[in-house]
């Protein structure tokens, strides 16, 4: 059977992951971060998947990165034994923290003021568990952390180590990357975010404070990063699926894009030159990732059943069940003949926004097998 | 145990439901329809609970619109027996459209074209099962459907009913209101919206064709009718919950809105006047339907934890699981002091887009016990 003929059994809209990519890109990034001599330690928000995250990880243990206490508990349940938990730990989800690590998985916290170290070193004394916690550091002024050289960030440390928890390292994540556009721009992101961290691991270390662990990551700076030294790990998470807006500045091509979403035809408004399809912003998201970009696509780029991109033709507009699919503005191109029940492959904007609006994947193997699905799951 | 202890109590992020709104929202609608003689058949697609949809369907049985056959699927089960699937019929779905209908329940379906009546008329046949049909119109150019005089109504009615399903009647859905403004703006729409689908109506009973329902719907549309002659029903959904953009357009105000996603302060960015929470777009949605209004919400309202909106106090923007939480550009407001750990309530966007996010709703109850939970549901 076909991989058309095995698609067109599911019912739309569903989410298809094309193994064989996802297993490329990784094995891409992975190969460079071994000439950079840092270890890769993906973020698995993206695909929150156990079956994914096998393929993903070095081996089932880790190391790993999560964005939610829900995906620690799942993933260590699987096995995977070390943990970076890279959103600033609230107090009141300590508790939560304590009790995937008391099932053997080393879960570390990652935080940026006085108010949660005080949390983590409390917490570890009552439990007699040193946590291990990051310093959060802001390389590039987009969201959370301390600058490199705040005078805050001694004193903070001094509060994990003193007050009972581990004083693991150094994060930080240049998420203001995505803005940058082609090798050069995002070169340089890479260097930023790699001076900011390093600028934070010597200033704990001169005042006598450990800093085993200097952690920097955003998949754009992972691929461009042409030195790391003093870095010692790269997270990065939607590098394993790829999306138009990592196309859209460079860092991959549409050919790199492991995720789309299978849609069918069911209507038409021919003198708007409109094709009505099954995949609205429930199925894509509500991401529009490349509206700021040079080229607008929509809500996705349109494949074919065999994900070959058709020429010029975008997701114009999503209402929740309903895309509606038209020549991009201003292309020469003709609206292609695609009667009612023709089935399509959409490419998302995100790969993590589409993907957390399916229950699960449709997998073509890279074995050549038969489809697989692999179940995904979301919450807290 | 207040309000406030009871939430305290929940893992963030968390999605909030305040039933007693909800329990208004609903009799609002259903008294302003009473007066307008026609029935009112709630939109499911909002709320996706068997739990909701028990207290907002005038008995457990219906009537009842869904977005997807796995609404139709989960609420059948339920015990509704009355749905209307009103998004566009792909022919590759009429299998599991049989299967719900042999369960007992009168699913209708939904079409525009020609294919789409012939392999409803053919899955009739094949089944001795007479599928109920309507034919969409387009009364506002926004999406789907015939027009209201369309040489194609007739013909696709006779496709209908000679191949041996059932033409139940027309339906509509207008939803360009949303972008209009206002009583009078919305009262016109809500006319535009009647007129295009009597005049349907008109033409299939001027063919000989039988036409025994009129449906049309919107939430801003259905509260700002003021005459509904020839109209038999009214669908609308996101009016049980209410959100931002319909409190945008005066279809309610704040105090209306239902839902809320509770969040924790877990860190600040004091020179810039940000908050960092645990709610990013993950928990609110990417959905940004007030980016057009004249007051751009950014990710959402924020509310104290009892819900009392704070004054010009917006979510500026949000990473995956991050929010960022600052006064509105141009206010005098001051940014509130509000530490780590901290409780605070976000007003979304849109209702269906931020429920969609979560497994389930946290409720409070209306009648003052404690917190409640609803599951909900999601996927095709």
């Amino acid at each position: 059977m076909t991989t058309a003929d095995a698609l067109s059994r599911l019912d739309t809209p569903a989410l298809i992951l094309d193994e064989a990519r996802m297993l490329r890109n990784v094995a891409r990034l992975r190969a460079h971060l071994d000439r950079l001599g840092v270890t890769l330690r993906p973020h698995l928000k993206t695909v929150k998947s156990v079956d994914a995250a096998r393929r993903i990880l070095k081996d089932g243990t880790g190391p790993a990165t999560v964005s939610t206490l829900r995906e620690a508990e799942v993933f260590a349940e699987a096995g995977v034994r070390d943990i970076t938990y890279a959103v600033g730990i609230a107090p009141a989800k300590l508790d939560r923290v304590l009790a995937i690590r008391a099932t053997g998985c080393d879960l570390a916290v990652v935080l940026d003021n006085a108010d949660q170290a005080r949390a983590v070193a409390e917490a570890s004394r009552r439990s007699g568990d040193r946590i291990p916690a990051y310093i959060e550091i802001d390389s590039d002024g987009h969201r959370s952390g301390l600058a490199p050289a705040d005078a805050d960030l001694a004193p903070i440390g001094r509060l994990l180590v003193e007050g009972g928890a581990e004083l693991r390292g150094v994060l930080t994540h240049a998420g203001e990357s995505y803005g940058a556009v082609g090798a050069e721009a995002l070169a340089a992101f890479a260097e930023l975010e790699r001076q900011g961290v390093v600028t934070a691991a010597e200033t704990l270390r001169a005042a006598g404070l450990p800093c085993p662990v200097v952690s920097v990551g955003s998949t754009p700076t992972a691929h461009f990063a042409r030195d790391l030294t003093g870095v010692t790990e790269v997270r990065a998470g939607v590098f394993t699926l790829f999306d138009l807006v990592m196309a859209g500045i460079g860092v991959c091509t549409t050919d790199d894009i492991a995720l789309s979403v299978l849609t069918t035809v069911i209507g038409h408004q021919r003198e708007r030159g409109w094709i009505i399809t099954d995949a609205g912003w429930m199925a894509m998201s509500r991401d529009r990732g490349t509206a700021n970009q040079a080229v607008d696509q929509g809500y996705g780029v349109v494949c074919d059943v065999d994900g070959r991109v058709m020429e010029d033709l975008i997701v114009r507009g999503a209402n929740q069940e309903h895309g509606i699919i038209a020549v991009r503005a201003g292309s020469g191109a003709t609206l292609p003949d695609l009667p009612v029940g023709t089935l399509l492959r959409i490419l998302p904007h995100h790969a993590c926004a589409t993907a957390a609006q399916f229950p699960g994947y449709e997998v073509i193997p890279a074995d050549g097998g038969p489809l697989a699905h692999w179940p995904r799951f979301g919450g807290w």
